[in-house]
């Protein structure tokens, strides 16, 4: 029996940017974290410690900053592609190149509602996100967001669902629904605007949750889902991953007490998880 | 030589609470994460395994509970209040009692500009903070912030410092100037209106921050702290605690090309802090 | 066009159990941490908000709890596989479980050379992994371990890459090597003991990583997966991640001084990384 | 009312550090972990943005790479006596420095039980510190440990507390006890083997902790202060911080069956916590 070299690639990961645009009156930022991966002919690497089709995982980080230097850096979908359409330029021994970015979003800060030129405000944890892979014969775009943190304390039940032996769960006609949603999506066609979709789907996203009429979370990342293929024409394709953020309602009665959905414990874990992918046909 | 048992304290630490107001076509929430310690005659349980003195830490969360039920949970700084008169009018054996509450933000949701009756977001990793500690004799009230991380791209100079033969720092008139603030100040007379002072003081901190003309963090530590201490009359002391978030300046002449203050790399280590209490006289 | 909902899932996240076994004179423990994800029919939930066969996480929970109860819990992958069967009879609607394992290693305390018969220590971050997946025709089963984190001093080059105009890297011929070993392989065949499998590959991944004399970590990765492939019968494919944990050398040339490979900076970001599956033919 | 500058210090956090000795046949590593802190005359830098007085922490940085190149790195306490020696001589504005570390600590891999010379396995998450403190009068020397983590299952009870109209908990003869150990402890004396001193109050800690017949985590506290003070003449004060992991017996009668303290819950929050100091008088 031999030993074979199936899947594999190399890279570099978090790879951190700050571009500034300076303008006259007003300046602009950008931070994103950024991680690269080759696939292509490393096998002698492997095998033989030969590395010769070997670009250094450090050349991948300056190109990063070679090429923020020389692009503006607006949305994370157009600055993946020149780097992907840059490797795959000068690097014959690589068939794919995956760029993946996770933008660290800034407000404005404001004072008496004018926003400032040149202060700004982490905007949480919050990621907006961008995968893109490309060959030569192609590259697919997939967009995201991660650590969008929702609550709501109405409009959310969870009844009539299947019970065995080990079931002890009440049903529940006013619990309190909460996830941290994680979405990624996949773009076809051509001239899109990345920036103005990627605000659109987020406000999909939150509107949806804000206002179903959940029966579970199953029925409520559906919607959500729904929302973003039937609303948004270049999207084909959306994942979604929410994780069950419980609160528990906390039992008062042992010190003589009711607790009408006022007071509870929120928890980390256990959580439940739920993920879908919907799809246009 | 004996051994001698001195300060000493013990308690509950990472108590969760979600607290919910639901009036007519609104609901408030609270998020908070509450700590308390006791001190006083706990000498027998340490020196002989007697816990005759010993309150349950299991009950003081329990305690948590009831009172939020109780109270409508506004401001940190109140609920705290309300916790140590409990532990102190119920526990003779207990001397001292210190209650911590970091608030977890969270803001309504919005769509058309329009805020959700019911849907909230979760603000970032900022946090509000309450520290409060009561013995018989008084009470003392410190509030704060922590992680309200800010960066702004012009007015910071770092320039004329002390050097020596392990100095290599260049000089830099126009750095980024980024930190994640943590701020605690004391109150001192009666009827503070809490909330509004929190924002008020928060609000002072962005401003200067966003304004000064810094020559180096400590300039503006001061400047922030300055600030609060001029505007908010019940403020005696103000401590800041300013990490220098440093953002490297690329160096591409490797590469053949300038960066005029366009590319940065951010880093998380090492880092600079400084700290300082400022206190009026 | 309609959209369909494609692949999904639910689950329980970060179930927590610790297991207790006495015997007299001598107790055992084992701690894991679970995730159970179920794939069926539950198309009518999403689309529907119809729960009749939707079993709750909570449920999920609980039988970890219950089957713990019933079983000695030692091997991660035999309580895995216990998991399965049970959800898998008791449940027509589900046609796929997953459940992974992630067990936190403790190590007995020792005194004067010997161990302790209830006394323990953890044992780090390292974490033993299994993830077995079943439906009705069989059984998957994958084990592994991951935050292993192993550093050489000597044995490690890195010279005669690929360079391009961005590559400033210098060869280097006596490199720190460290990485965070992640691995998964895949079992074939019956009876496997697992846990003295699971230590002898671990002990072939250390081995291999020591000695090897390396020419790039795409090269020490080979030779750890085949060290595996090739000792290990019922192994038919192992999949490696490894990050390449930089420790840079501190240039002091600044200062007037040589740094002959003695003082480095470790780093933990930007990282390579450098992944593979090798395969049994 | 005027604003006065107070307490006030500045330095660099999170200067990592790997020094390497290379002999014959036996390489040896230290992994630390540093913080500096200058405490002078920086009033002007505050109040009017001077920085004549303020040596850059880029230079503090840079010096504890230089040190490391001309000293052995070996036990923490001695480097910091030197950066602080070193800061305290060059820098008449300044009037005391404190230098912490917390080393990360390695073991040699083994094989056959036989040590190897150059490859090496992070031992955990638990760190050994050293804080140490210079002025021109003289200095003070902490030194500790944190985040080692231990767990017992028999000679661990919580009975007979105090109970109020809150508290539920039961008594309990045979629960867990899971403490993270973190501990300081301040030497007296001169000559000081600070390595062997700190490898023997870290074993003294854990076999008190493993033998010690518990009545409450105080009573264990305070039987692992006392061992140290007992054994250790150089030591005259140390410092306990327990926080009280809790691993919650699985209630398991809703289903039919007993749990006799073999499935428990391990969680992180909420937790106790356990603070004392025992001097030696």
């Amino acid at each position: 029996m031999a030993v074979r070299l199936a899947e594999n690639n190399y890279g570099k990961s978090r790879v951190r940017l700050l571009r500034v645009v300076r303008q006259d009156g007003r300046h602009d930022i950008k931070e994103m974290t950024l991680g690269i991966r080759f696939e292509g002919d490393f096998e002698a690497a492997h095998t033989k410690g030969d590395n010769r089709k070997i670009l250094p995982t450090d050349t991948m980080k300056n190109t990063v900053y070679v090429l923020a230097r020389q692009y503006p850096v607006e949305a994370p979908e157009d600055f993946c592609l020149h780097l992907i359409e840059h490797f795959l330029t000068y690097n014959p021994q690589v068939s794919r190149v995956r760029v993946e970015a996770a933008e660290s979003l800034w407000t404005r800060q404001t004072h008496g509602g004018k926003q400032h030129a040149s202060a700004f405000l982490r905007a949480g944890e919050e990621k907006r996100t961008a995968g893109v892979a490309g060959t030569r014969d192609g590259t697919t775009i997939e967009a995201g967001l991660r650590d969008l943190v929702v609550l709501k304390t109405t409009k959310s039940q969870f009844e009539g669902f299947l019970r065995d032996p080990y079931t002890i769960l009440k049903e529940d006609r006013n619990r309190i629904l909460s996830t941290s949603i994680r979405a990624k999506w996949i773009y076809e066609g051509e001239e899109i605007e990345f920036s103005p979709v990627w605000h659109g789907v987020r406000q999909a996203l939150l509107d949806t949750f804000a206002e179903h009429d959940s029966k579970s979370l199953q029925h409520t990342l559906y919607a959500m889902g729904e929302a973003v293929l039937t609303n948004f024409d270049p999207i084909r394709e959306i994942r979604l991953s929410l994780p069950n953020k419980h609160f528990n309602l906390v039992d008062l009665t042992p010190f003589g007490m009711d607790n009408p959905a006022e007071v509870f414990v929120p928890t980390d874990e256990p959580h439940g998880l739920i993920e879908a992918t919907l799809r246009k046909d």
